[in-house]
């Protein structure tokens, strides 16, 4: 038997104690895991510098979010209402007769998470993946990401402590290594669901296989993502060189190494934005994640900068040195097979549009992203853009820069392909539904039944009863 | 432009005039559509009589069902919690500070709809998967079943028609016709996801098909299910008599042509049962739905019957004849590749267990299913039996029969692989959210955002706002 064969044994023995373990227990599990990564901040922060690059500063909140998002999964379970607990009591008046039906969600089972590289605490060993197949219910197995491998190894080490300390059966959490164990890993029939978070060429070929097991599972991916930002001639006039100021910092922000970097802005062609935008972009080179990810960046802006039409504003010196390139929206339109494709690291395409009829082609050209941005006046006609935005896109924003996503109940981490192939998001409270599935209860004997679906709620969840909300 | 793309282009165009339809609107659209079939009952029933052999009673009733669905979606969607619209404000306090976001679910946009042979109306033209997602405010193109075309055609009329009295977009509603249509269907750009009823073969050819295409789609299958009964030794000492004549009735109804049709059924090898049940099986031969269908279930029972250790109790004189057949559990186990896989059409499986170590084994062994059943008595140790259909079946009953699947808010009609391929319902009001993503508002102005996610809840509706539940 293989290491992977092992430890997915393993996982699937754990699924059996860790389905049967109530919500207050495994909202412990996921506190002890949090405070075993706090308490080892340190170490972890300076592992993750040596490794990726990323300044102290950014891993130390990453790791912060990491751990309040453990936190928040735990609040979310001990709330109860991801569960849809849902009860309709017989109706014999009916023709047929009702049954009395109880449906709640109950875990898949065993879950492959596949690690990010640009985020080594948030998506990664203890991210958002792993924390929300945990508040499921689900053992989880992470192929670690050989971009910061020190890094994983020590995250794993204090998960598995911090798991075992809170009597967390054997086999909830394991980690393996390696492109070959990723795949075994994705094969196995053992395994109910997989996240992953990175490349459209890497998450493809995995989606491809979960698609292509005899019994298909699952897969949640995300992908890639271009984050479309509109600037209006009334935002370009009023607000120019503040725009220009966020956005050289969002787009080159940890090497403009995030899957929400603004990647293209549509900007008025009359505007100065584009020479307002080249003042500020910083001279400052940052270190790239990989090698690979490095020369992947100047091979990606060459290719957009060889296209007829593209100007560069400002050439990449090398590796994390910012570029700038700049198109007309006309010409983005017909080559938005290679333009509206996401180059990952500090590279932005401003695309200029003339008019509204412009914008909106072009915008109609872009690929699904996770965000789409929105720089405005009050009383400009933006409601053609916004339908856009919100037809392309996962998250709208209204001002400010995409890169940030906060961790809460309302969060949307997702969006048309190839942002993700989900109808779910991957960060945020419902990133739980991901590795859920609803089961109905007919006819069952009180004894028999979860209590999260007994009439007298010793639990104290909100429930749906005979068709209508009832809160806790 | 074929026949196929022209009726997409216009669902294409439907759908941006649909989502623009508020909640009343779309509620109206369904409750035409169930006037509508609800005045052409006689015609309908007439039309299916004729094609698919099922009897006057059963296709009443069918139709009725059919438009209590439409009905109940209508309510669903005046109802409004389906949208999961969630508030979070902004929070300065934080580190970083939270902005204010916003989430509500949108339809995806046009959805493909493979009607199945064995439900001319429930799981056709106008069945769940269609008012699912006309709910969710997805224009529908469905590929009629070859089984019953003119049913199909009659259907689609008053379909339309009702639409567009009522006001819907033209390109709502459409139908297509052939093998070669359905394959066009999931191979358009502009469909954004499909639901499915039929065989494992048919299914999995349209699900990889889904899955293979440059933008990858959900495919929503049900594709198979044995639906596994246990009867435990109390039971059959206490009822069995009674458990025959109910099982004779479930498996053989409609010719055993329902998804949910009892396939293998568990039974003490100390009972009687096998005999009582050969007692009471109906001499009846009933009229199959297709000449293919007809033949797959003879060849599907011979090739049962020809595994060595399977006895035949009862043999199939022909298409819709009744077959019975019993095997040892530790022979089921063995063979189970080959026997616990659905035979659809009036056959069932008996599998005799002497301990319940042997039924614990024989059930591990059985496939995913859309449900799962289990008689016994008080006092029982059963937990084991519950805890094996649980992980097995997407819905567990205490008494009673598969067969019949009421349509409510509690309902969940799907299972583990092959049962579907989804965590998500095809049948009752969760179905709904097949057709919907989840899109997040950042810092938006009132007067952008949709009236769902103002704070003043203009519409009413349930909400969760800074993570508590607040009622309408």
């Amino acid at each position: 038997m293989s290491a992977v064969a092992d430890i997915v044994g393993r996982a699937d023995a754990a699924f059996g104690a860790a389905r049967r373990a109530d919500r207050p227990g495994r909202a412990a599990w996921l506190a002890a895991v949090a405070d075993g990564l706090d308490d080892g901040a340190d170490r972890l922060v300076e592992l993750a510098r040596g490794e990726t690059g990323l300044g102290q500063e950014r891993l130390v909140g990453e790791l912060a979010r990491t751990t309040a998002q453990l936190r928040l999964f735990a609040a979310a379970i001990a709330e109860g209402s991801y569960l849809e607990a849902t009860i309709d009591h017989a109706d014999p008046s009916t023709t047929p007769p009702t049954p009395d039906l109880r449906r709640m969600l109950l875990p898949l089972g065993p879950v492959a998470v596949y690690a990010a590289s640009n985020f080594p605490f948030a998506f990664s060993i203890a991210g958002g993946d792993t924390a929300s197949a945990f508040a499921a219910g689900c053992p989880v197995v992470v192929k670690a990401h050989p971009g910061h491998p020190e890094t994983s190894r020590h995250t794993a080490r204090i998960v598995r402590d911090a798991l075992a300390t809170a009597g967390a059966p054997d086999g909830m959490f394991d980690v393996v290594e390696g492109f070959e164990a990723g795949i075994e890993l994705i094969d196995d029939p053992r395994i109910r669901a997989a996240a992953f978070t990175g490349s459209l060429a890497g998450g493809r070929a995995l989606a491809d296989r979960a698609a292509a097991r005899p019994e298909p599972i699952p897969f949640f991916g995300e992908l890639g993502s271009a984050n479309p930002v509109v600037v209006t001639p009334g935002a370009a006039a009023a607000r120019g060189a503040e725009l220009a100021e966020g956005l050289a910092a969002s787009y080159t922000l940890g090497a403009g190494q995030f899957c929400t970097k603004p990647g293209l802005v549509f900007v008025p062609a009359s505007s100065a934005f584009p020479a307002q935008l080249r003042a500020v972009v910083t001279e400052e080179r940052q270190p790239m994640l990989t090698e690979g990810i490095g020369s992947a960046f100047v091979d990606g802006v060459a290719a957009h900068a060889a296209v007829d039409g593209v100007e560069v504003l400002r050439a990449a010196a090398g590796p994390g040195d910012p570029a700038l390139l700049v198109v007309d929206a006309e010409r983005f339109v017909e080559r938005a097979e290679e333009l509206a494709r996401e180059v990952f690291g500090p590279v932005t395409l401003l695309v200029r549009y003339r008019d509204g009829r412009e914008l909106d082609r072009a915008l109609a050209a872009t690929e699904g992203s996770l965000t789409g941005t929105l720089h405005h006046e009050p009383g400009e006609d933006v409601a053609y853009v916004v339908d856009r935005l919100v037809e392309r896109s996962g998250r709208v924003l209204f001002g400010g820069w995409p890169t940030g996503v906060a961790v809460s109940w309302a969060q949307h981490h997702g969006g048309p392909w190839p942002a993700t192939n989900s109808q779910h998001t991957s960060v945020g409270v419902s990133a739980l539904r991901r590795f859920l599935r609803p089961v109905a209860y007919q006819t069952a004997p009180a004894e028999l039944l979860p209590a999260e679906l007994r009439d007298d709620n010793p639990l104290g969840l909100p429930r749906r009863v005979d068709g209508a909300l009832e809160l806790a």
